[in-house]
């Protein structure tokens, strides 16, 4: 049984993966062709375990079967069977829940989420494949603390984002602050971690909360606000996606400077950033400053 | 350019995959393991092309990123782009629909289903995602040509079965003949095929409508009825499930026995399914009636 406080990475990539089925810049180009140091990854999700057996997963992403498939302490120990405790929702974005619907097959589990979380899943009929009778979906309130696997605490908490794209109206607030975007605080093995795979903006109280923690997931989209446009891939700045950039003066790396937190880890990362590839200034920047890039199956003991 | 029509199976297994994500029977454990000639195989999706170019898909599987990057005529030739013209859907199951969330990144293609498999898919906001500025959704009557990429021409005919499970009620009729479940026949370059991923039951018009194809992929879910129960991985016979089973005095091989099919194909097939295994008898009988199993990746040119 370990000593630690243990995290998997399951998928380092945000919405899309890396190479995204579509999409022929140079990323997904050299991580089809496996150039340059690149490595196809998938979708957004991480888990915890205190005790190496019991695992939470925060966020079912769509690739979640070919995680648990690639992870083998995540592999069913009977006929039928998962080490698969529960997992926690920290929005309503596809990349987050689709997974939901492939993890199906009458296998007993819990879900957490805020109400608003899941007002999203019960408004689609489809997610009534996942059975009420085994799978608990849990409404957990913005600070209420929970169990998502044996010895493990979590909390939820807000974080500047906006709703999913597909409830986006007209006029989009990119700065909300409830229960549709949310951090989750994670204690165990007397560690702290956080795990915030979105975040539009480092706010003086969100800063204050992280500020000496053992080990930090974050939202590491994209390098610059404009990264997308830049790249010909898009329209959107990763503000309008409810995403702070890494760099620059109002960047992750710049609010974290003086937070003392002993590790920090960038996840949620687009097939346009820069950091991705191991010869890149982008890269270059991100190491120097402390940080380290998150990649699907990265193990992480506190 | 080929002369020939083609076929990719995307995907052989039925829904959840081999392995599936909480299964330890003995497929699985294989598959996960590489152990007796077992491969891990996903979830249901085939693709046609007449022209090498362009391709039309069937059933857009949970696993879709995953097939579209394992297969190279699939990847993207400039920044934004796909060979993949259209996704047909055959029913409206997880296994068939839940692909749709993950190609989703403003990129246009043709989405061609029944009215029912529409209205169910437009009960689900999430679906929302798909933006229908760039992907049109055509309805398609029973009987109505189509052309589903450039070359070929689509037809979908009704096919006994049942509602998705998630819209299952108390009572469940499993030979329904309707539009919530279709096959599809395929023309072009002069051929006739087949795609038939789930059927309870042969007709005796449904017999009749395939007779003398040159090409056929059919539902092999299971290989006996109570195949599931048997195994002690679910209490539902095949037939329950919407599937007749491969084996017996009314099973697939036995209904087409006499149907002179040039070729035919087992895909769908469950994780628990002995004809899985090289080394079983059911792959034996399989192959001694002159079928083939089906597998992620298989081409076949006719």
């Amino acid at each position: 049984m370990t000593e630690y406080l243990r995290a998997l990475v399951l998928g380092a990539a945000a919405g899309g993966g890396l190479p995204q089925w579509n999409c022929g810049c140079e990323n997904c180009m050299d991580a089809r062709a496996g150039n340059a140091g690149l490595v196809p990854q998938t979708q957004s999700s991480i888990a915890f375990t205190s005790d190496g057996c019991d695992w939470a997963v925060f966020n079912a992403s769509p690739d979640i079967r070919q995680q648990l498939l690639d992870n083998a302490v995540l592999h069913p120990r009977s006929l039928r069977d998962t080490p698969v405790a529960s997992v926690t929702l920290t929005n309503g974005d596809i990349d987050h829940i689709a997974g939901l619907l492939v993890i199906r097959e009458k296998q007993p589990f819990n879900v957490f989420a805020t109400r608003e979380i899941i007002s999203v899943i019960s408004a689609n009929p489809v997610f009534n494949v996942v059975d009420r009778n085994l799978v608990a979906i849990n409404e957990v309130s913005l600070g209420q603390s929970y169990e998502p696997a044996p010895g493990l605490t979590a909390e939820l908490f807000a974080v500047p984002g906006k709703v999913p794209l597909y409830l986006e109206g007209e006029q989009v607030q990119t700065d909300l602050e409830g229960e549709q975007t949310v951090g989750v605080k994670l204690t165990g093995r007397g560690k702290t971690a956080y795990y915030i795979p979105g975040c539009a903006l480092m706010t003086p109280a969100l800063a204050e909360r992280m500020r000496g923690a053992d080990l930090v997931f974050f939202d590491g989209t994209v390098f610059t606000d404009t990264e997308m446009i830049d790249t010909g891939t898009g329209v959107k700045t990763g503000r309008r996606m409810g995403h702070m950039p890494v760099s620059g003066n109002d960047g992750s790396i710049a609010a974290f400077s003086s937070l003392d937190v002993a590790m920090r880890v960038f996840v949620h990362i687009n097939n346009t950033n820069p950091m991705w590839r191991p010869d890149s200034t982008a890269r270059r920047e991100v190491e120097a400053s402390g940080w380290q890039i998150g990649y699907d199956g990265m193990e992480v003991a506190i």
